[in-house]
């Protein structure tokens, strides 16, 4: 395969997404240039997909196009940081114009909606992987760490927390089942919370997107923060698609499923109702499902009374991916 | 294998290189957290090496670490920007910690060199694959462009070319031909020009990297300006190591070859005389082998008067990898 298809690939790309003004120099220079705002702090994350792994072979190129990027966004969200510029490592068996089209424009939707410049990156032969990394803006001292959560705090989530874990299931499921379309949304085209992420910059104390798990990712944020937490699990949101199959499984895909995208996190009690007042006018869902303890683990109670303690130790055997 | 391990990973890889006061948060949470200095561009490229393509399966980890870091500095220096932060994406077939401790002592030695800290990534399970972004910083309208070479311009180069190419050719030699240790060196542990980079800033007229060989890389900063350029064959700087294969070999491993990563740059006459000094006097090898003219293409003028021009569509036939 000539170098100059991949060439090609770079110049489509080029003009793929929003072109901001901060934007020196894009794609096609030994670096992209790019102008930072004064007073902010840059954010930035990468994160990896490879097919076999995170996607199965012959997944739509369009949803992994979304999800490449929504994955690094969501961290972005998770960090309180307004989105700036991607770049994108591209790693294909071979030059596949059609497939090429679709990841593209799934990629390039997501990002006109949070606009974002893709500004460099690298086109490469090999088996398929996708790398992306995303730099957001956020201002000092406002950013959403790990680390901040107090006792006293209480512990909110965005959204509905397990439709995505639940449609990862039912695809896996032999015999086959039938996946609800508005479950398999959720795993395929996860929506990042970058809009309430920026609203609870400066606010809230902790945060993390879920990921992992919620039992994992909360575990991440009780370790980093040094402290407990003590969740009602009969308070954590489920959607409509989801309730069904939850009086069937019980709470594990909700407790340790992951690749949801939405945001946990921790609120100081004094600033707590305004927060959450001004979470609901933006039209963010956000529901208090527990509160940060003194101490080590996350506690969960059950509807039923039953009280689970899990340890740092053990949240790792909450995350299924 | 349990993501656990993939975490101890992050953990050895955390403080792995230099620690600078301008990461207010590293690898650990959500994102990175960076301060920009005041009145700076920032500079990125992503690279990636994939196995198979870019090297040998079994290839020396060390060196790997050292190469993947290497060729995204050689486009900070190619830029004329200063290192700072990089990060990494590393697929992995399982966790191999003889492997890793080797790649990452590749990886940090060069990373001590240059000042630079790696801040986040991601690792995950899949074929062997590496992707390194590197970010640097530039003075507003000092960086080195493609696009800013004029005719009369001198057409300087660094250090000597070649060597890699040659490295390679005589490792895939059948029947098998011993390396000599300099051209193997120059192949897998490449040296990115990052101060003469950072020197040239705002003083020469344009740059590039010779990472697909001499022609082709030239032939891009001529399409980039819309000009011509004339070189003279004979003033191709080659080791001592190359001269001999040369005899028997020609020109072309030193017009085509790649993976010299040394800095192809366009002086304006006017300042010509300076610039040489200062890189003499900062112990840069640089030399003259040619001229920016008006036109297009490359001209190739041999030391027996043979003159070939090649068109800018030809360029790709002059690359090797």
């Amino acid at each position: 395969m000539p170098i100059s298809e991949f060439d090609l690939i770079r110049r489509f790309l080029q003009h793929a997404t929003a072109q901001r003004e901060d934007v020196v120099l894009g794609i096609g220079d030994d670096c992209a240039l790019l102008d930072m705002p004064p007073g902010r702090q840059l954010a930035v994350s990468m994160d990896t997909l490879v097919e076999g792994r995170h996607f199965v072979p012959g997944a739509d190129p369009a949803a992994l196009g979304h999800k490449a990027l929504a994955v690094n966004l969501s961290d972005l969200a998770a960090m309180g940081a307004e989105p700036a510029w991607a770049t994108l490592s591209l790693t294909l068996p071979g030059p596949d114009s059609a497939w090429l089209e679709s990841f593209v424009a799934g990629f390039s939707a997501l990002a006109a909606i949070h606009n974002l410049q893709l500004v460099g990156g690298d086109t490469t032969r090999g088996p398929l992987s996708i790398t992306v990394q995303v730099h957001g803006f956020v201002a000092a001292d406002s950013a959403l760490r790990r680390d901040g959560a107090c006792p006293g705090d209480g512990i909110y989530i965005s959204g509905t927390i397990g439709d995505a874990a639940l449609a990862l299931g039912l695809m896996q499921s032999r015999p086959k089942t039938p996946v609800p379309e508005a479950l398999r949304l959720r795993l395929d085209r996860p929506t990042p919370r970058t809009m309430l992420g920026r609203l609870l910059a400066g606010k809230a104390s902790a945060a993390i997107d879920v990921s992992d798990g919620l039992v994992a990712d909360l575990g991440h944020v009780c370790t980093s923060s040094g402290v407990a937490a003590r969740i009602e699990v009969g308070q954590i949101p489920v959607s409509a698609s989801a309730e069904g199959y939850l009086e069937q499984l019980g709470w594990r895909p909700v407790l340790a499923g992951g690749d949801d995208y939405e945001l946990l996190f921790c609120v100081p009690g004094d600033v707590e109702a305004d927060v959450v007042t001004s979470c609901r006018e933006g039209g963010h869902r956000v529901t208090l499902i527990g509160s940060v303890e003194v101490g080590a683990g996350v506690s969960l109670v059950y509807p039923d009374g039953r009280v689970s303690r899990e340890t740092p130790a053990g949240f790792d055997h909450f995350m299924d991916t």
